[in-house]
């Protein structure tokens, strides 16, 4: 057999242990015992030592060496095994098991830190983790900072410059909208009964409206909401509150867009390195298009209010612009996941440079949650009442998922050139979605941007998408601002 | 490091592994989307290439050659590596990929030709499952026949020829006992109404009667019942019929036999070759033991009539004797797993003696269900009335378990010894199972049995539970005939 076919058979297998890593961490979010997780973090950790043994592995550095790529798309997956080997081999395979059992602990540590509302319980963990983290960014980092050797791991040729230049760009707009916005009339919220159960089978009706194919995933409750697995196995979860159903709506568009990505990528992707999304930026472009520019839309808004109706009763608003207000009303709010659109990317501002300081060591993980506080009570003026509401809501830190916030900004960035796009090649997608119907849009994602893959980086796949136009921030702030301004007419 | 403690190391990874696959199997069969299938046996092969691998690795042969066991349980858990490193390394690497594979995809088919009643549907993804196990049994066979090769996978150290001893010596004695009941007064059934949600939550319940813990495991339902994993990750399935509450308890019982034993054993052989259960027949004496001399006394009777009046209200049987002969009733029926205990073993044997013959390649599998329907209507004096009532009825062979059937009879004569001498040593069991309360005996089986896993071989953990007695089919014998002649007193 050629280099190449070799390469490809073993890359097969390695793919194939990949999917069953992170079902297992699937199970663990969703179905798994509270007693097995010590148990778990010694599985999770034997099948991190296989993978790191299987992507280490020197035959693979042979292969690399002697592959001859048939044509573009072996091109491709070259460059991303090669990548995948020479991330590898840069970290010692005892530290890549370390961290892989340490992670599958913490995270329930910091569940249960955040029910006690406790972030001395969960401190001593996210000390570990982000100490093994810094171990791994200083064997992975060449020539830049520690933080861009995590970052590239979810933004391949992004680093934290690039993105401190686009925060830099979409701040003022964003703080002058939100001051415009929290200055003008508040709106209603909704409100009724909204029973647990419903929720949960709407939600599995909106994730089949948005495309996703419940015969290759299932949706389940979790903790957290995310989407996991590739191919012909993507599976989504998300949450209900009894008096926000916002929250499981919102929950389930994005990660039904997260999961059409993985379920749209071409067939003959399946179990190679080009089977996955190209990156989390990407990636969050397309779950928040999904929940947001298409969701949140009034055309989609118009169906939603019939249907939530019909479902739930009366949601004590008056009328349908009442609705679309309560839908993208911004107020405030300590919880990122339930920010709207105008604010969200404030918060991830604050843990871009929270999570800047921890890597680079400028902040100490016992210094984080005052410095937590102190941030938000300067970008939001208001004070965290808990730490459930605040240093604790999310789970991304726990299992050491630093330099995963900023992509997703950098997926709104990516939405709102995708929107722009979208609605030039696309003509009446107001007109179905006003049906509940987004299938124009997300088949005109999927033969655009999702069915390709790894196939392309990801500045590329979305310029490519744009007809040749580079991403930038431009369109996301014209979007944000016609929509708020709308909202809020001062 | 010592020899002894690497290959330790080596082997808790090992032991961790084979947990997760364990676990890819739980969730094919409770929770995979049905589109999965194909890349899940690409999945499961991956796996199993994996653990091959680590099972065959030339260091174990060095570390097993150059190991000092520190004591005897050090003794035990060298043997066990070296069997299971023996049997890896007879098996070539390709054909253990091949049958994964084959086995992961082939239970979809079975299940699909069991739901259309197509044997034929079946039949050539059984030939090719026959073909691949007879080439791994000619790999394994040393001495003995093909079919002895497999049987040692699941109960080291039995033969054919041992059971077949066994099964002459009992199946007069069956066959007797089955001509009065089915000559004597038939027994009522008990109707009413079920609802499947309601059963699902009394199956949780007695779960924990018999001293499941659901901290360390979870119910679910599936095709087929079964239990999954060892430590603290054990989780069983059962399943509901609308019109026969008996099937979802008793296979509830069962199963939580099998997972006491899985979660009792000593916690210091957690993910060690000995923190499983010692072999399937030993396994069976477990599940058939809560499920028919404990779950199915007249002591636990009384108290499963008054609960289950509770729970569902009229039965639809005139009074608690009637009902206990409802339970134990010896009628006409089809199927293996809902047959009752004199009935039981005249099932497996028809299984033992076909599997046999397609093992040693004296029946086609184009042949088969003609046999199935032959030999059902000589044993059994009617005819089956359709595939999934006959031979389409088990998983077993689709997943290539040929070898396991007798392990079931095997397990009752365990059970009938074990009953036995628990009896002798606890007073007062029927007292506290009329209470509903069966802690007493599972708890002497803890002691005796369960926590040793496989720390002794099969035959002897059970004569040391039976106080040095050797086990045989007498006792259950003797058992049987007392129920079934005071049940049927002719």
């Amino acid at each position: 057999m050629a280099a190449y076919d070799e390469l490809m058979a073993h890359e097969r297998e390695t793919q194939a242990l990949a999917q069953v890593a992170g079902r297992l961490s699937w199970d663990q979010e969703t179905v798994m015992p509270r007693g097995a997780a010590e148990q778990r973090s010694e599985e999770s950790g034997a099948m991190e030592a296989v993978l790191h043994a299987r992507r280490t592995d020197p035959r693979v550095g042979d292969w690399l060496a002697a592959a001859e790529a048939p044509d573009d798309v072996g091109e491709a997956q070259l460059r991303q095994i090669r990548r995948a080997h020479d991330r590898a081999r840069k970290v010692p395979a005892q530290l890549a098991t370390a961290l892989a059992r340490l992670t599958s602990r913490s995270q329930g540590i910091w569940a249960a830190a955040r029910a006690a509302d406790d972030f001395a319980a969960f401190a001593p963990t996210l000390e570990e983790v982000v100490r093994l983290k810094r171990e791994e960014a200083a064997a992975l980092a060449e020539t830049g900072t520690l933080y861009d050797a995590l970052l590239d791991d979810f933004e391949p040729g992004a680093t934290a410059a690039m993105l401190e230049a686009m925060f830099d760009d979409m701040r003022p707009g964003l703080v002058q909208l939100r001051k415009r916005a929290l200055e003008g009339a508040a709106a209603e919220g909704v409100s009724g009964d909204f029973p647990a159960e419903a929720q949960l089978a709407f939600a599995r009706d909106l994730a089949a409206r948005f495309d996703y194919d419940g015969t290759r995933g299932r949706l389940d409750l979790a903790v957290h909401p995310f989407s996991s697995g590739s191919g012909d196995d993507v599976r989504i979860t998300t949450r209900t509150a009894a008096d926000d159903p916002f929250n499981c709506i919102y929950s389930t568009i994005h990660e039904t867009g997260h999961a059409c990505y993985e379920q749209g990528i071409d067939p003959a992707f399946r179990l190679t390195p080009l089977g996955q999304g190209v990156s989390m930026g990407v990636h969050e472009s397309q779950s928040r298009i999904y929940e947001n520019q298409l969701g949140r839309s009034p055309a989609f808004c118009h169906w939603l209010f019939g249907e939530m109706r019909e479902r739930f009763g009366d949601l004590g608003v008056s009328d349908e612009a009442a609705f679309y207000r309560a839908v993208n009303r911004v107020h405030r709010g300590y919880i990122r996941t339930e920010a709207d659109e105008v604010q969200y990317n404030l918060h991830i501002m604050l843990r871009f440079d929270l999570e800047k300081a921890l890597v680079s060591g400028d902040l100490a993980v016992r210094d984080l949650e005052a410095a937590w506080n102190d941030r938000f009570e300067t970008d939001f003026g208001y004070k965290v009442d808990r730490a459930a509401n605040g240093v604790l809501q999310d789970v991304h830190w726990s299992v050491g998922l630093f330099g995963y916030f900023p992509t997703y900004s950098l997926g709104n960035v990516y939405a709102g050139c995708l929107h722009k796009a979208l609605r030039n090649a696309v003509p009446d997608i107001d007109g179905h979605l006003q049906r509940g119907d987004p299938t124009p849009a997300t088949r005109w994602l999927h033969e655009n941007l999702q069915r390709h893959g790894g196939r392309y980086r990801p500045r590329e796949v979305i310029t490519r998408a744009c007809g040749g136009e580079e991403p930038s921030a431009g369109p996301l702030m014209s979007y944000l601002a016609d929509k708020f301004c709308a909202l809020y007419p001062g």
